[in-house]
């Protein structure tokens, strides 16, 4: 199979590499298990060198937003399109065209270049629970409005009508998925506004103090990395006929408080790497965490067999091995 | 105040355009009812001559996904813009990338432009009731997940997400609102799957056969033109702080089967007039109207005192004292 990863040198857009380079990871069209033989990694920055030297790895480096490179990410013969590109949400509402460009217009190109090769690829479509927002019921499901309340959510919202649309009219095979927010993230914080998730828990564990930009009462909806990528080579091995219609979901997460996270880090690291966060609520950050959904009822992702962590302590005790080689600085 | 209308040379827009040349239709944002000094009407058609002959009236003709054109049809001192240019359902159907042009792209030129004015005018956006479809709930209300079955509705529901993060964010004063199926519409048939609901009224009572496409039991969501109408310019005339942050509602509008429909033309206008429908299923056709939600509780319309049809039979008579000048071909 050949393959395409937008967002290829993010951090899940690298697990996912690294997924798809293994055995018959994907299912093809056809039903049966496949290699991927050549899998092109877009992003604006290089990939890692272990990636770029996998002979069935092509670099392609450069801006999402610029036509013709998303033409030679996506030749005639793609198979498959996992499309992780984006601006993040603080990014997005710090620069409006920014995301417009990134999140929408190149979406857009994406599955348009995907219905001119005629050939109806596989596109999975990373959305996000930030396509709900505001005025919300107590528990969202999956047939709750969309009401965004940042751009970046409004993107990701137009991106799954985009690609239900595409879907339908039998341009691509497209799935949409709707991330929780994903902890633990390795590496630098980033702009999104959830980037505090992550932060409290990897840097505590690394023996750095850590700022808090929430209320430890505010509540957010997470997921693993592991989980996450699980998820995404499961609905792109789906058959159309599982998905159905509706080529969206939300995927399965937990709900927890900031202060649950903490007590969880607390239980699994000890009181002193716990006592490295710092709460210190920042208005802006508050405001847009607040304006997310904290609970989900993600009926149809758990029919179709999506997988779900099963704790926050579990989850860290992953971060550790995966992303600290076992190691913290109690 | 300074208002632009596309679509103008449409059914409603002609309607709008002649209510908003009416003594102080429009409440500005200063809270006092203003006239009109300037109504620039935009289509790809000529308004008619007693439009196009008022000292307040400008003219602008072509097409709407010309940037340059839609720039001269919204100055700068634009206070208001009524969007209501569309290519509809059957036709974004059939022309997948008109639709998108039209729908998509220039209802998003409009919104930019507004901003790029710094001044953020009003939009009342018209979205349609086909942004719902699918697997839905028996009854839609306003917090149900938008899952249109259609390019069309997929257009329109993109044009929702918009005009709400435009308004969040304070480039316009947006408010998009879902239209029920429109009977009775004058004039000709037009590319909207809908047409027959109107034609099926419409040709009886000038003495006409029509073929209704969809079976007597089909069921759809129904508002007059005079409903239309007091709704759009009450949208336009309610505050922000009324709208609230969610800039969306479903218009109120009532539930009817084909066979009701039928039954009230026969108890308005006789048997005779009623006999004068064929019934003769189109699978095209069906399939959309099926696709569609058939009710609605539109609570929020409601509360912000958007108006109702009383019944069927009030329609039909408007529709005879409005466009037949009272008569028909009993």
């Amino acid at each position: 199979m050949n393959v395409t990863i937008t967002g290829a040198s993010g951090f899940l857009g690298r697990k996912l590499a690294h997924r798809l380079l293994g055995a018959n990871a994907l299912i093809g069209s056809d039903g049966t298990a496949s290699r991927v033989e050549r899998l092109t990694l877009l992003d604006v920055m290089d990939p890692s060198a272990e990636l770029a030297e996998d002979p069935r790895v092509t670099v392609v480096t450069g801006d999402i937003t610029d036509r013709a490179l998303l033409e030679r990410s996506i030749p005639a013969d793609t198979d498959s399109v996992f499309h992780l590109a984006a601006v993040v949400s603080a990014g997005a509402e710090e620069d409006f065209d920014l995301g417009m460009a990134v999140n929408l217009d190149a979406t857009r190109a994406i599955l348009d270049i995907c219905r001119r090769h005629g050939t109806k690829p596989k596109l999975i479509f990373a959305s996000s629970c930030a396509a709900f927002g505001g005025d919300m019921p107590e528990v969202i499901a999956d047939m709750t409005a969309r009401t965004p309340q940042t751009s970046y959510g409004t993107q990701k919202a137009i991106g799954e009508l985009l690609v239900n649309d595409f879907s339908r009219r039998g341009f691509v095979d497209g799935r949409a998925l709707r991330f929780p927010t994903v902890v633990v993230r390795p590496g630098k914080p980033n702009k999104a506004a959830s980037t505090f998730a992550s932060s409290i828990i990897r840097e505590p564990l690394q023996g750095d103090r850590v700022v808090c930009p929430v209320s430890p009462d505010s509540r957010m909806f997470l997921a693993s990395p592991r989980s996450i990528i699980e998820n995404v080579v499961r609905a792109h091995n789906l058959t159309e006929a599982e998905w159905g219609p509706s080529r969206e979901a939300t995927l399965p997460g937990f709900c927890m408080t900031i202060r649950a996270m903490a007590d969880a880090l607390e239980a699994v690291a000890g009181k002193a790497v716990a006592d490295r966060i710092d709460w210190q609520p920042d208005a802006f950050i508050q405001r847009i965490v607040d304006g997310w959904p904290p609970e989900f009822d993600t009926q149809k992702a758990v029919a179709l067999g999506f997988v779900r962590d099963s704790s926050m302590e579990e989850v860290i005790r992953a971060f550790i091995d995966d992303e600290l080689d076992g190691k913290i600085v109690a």
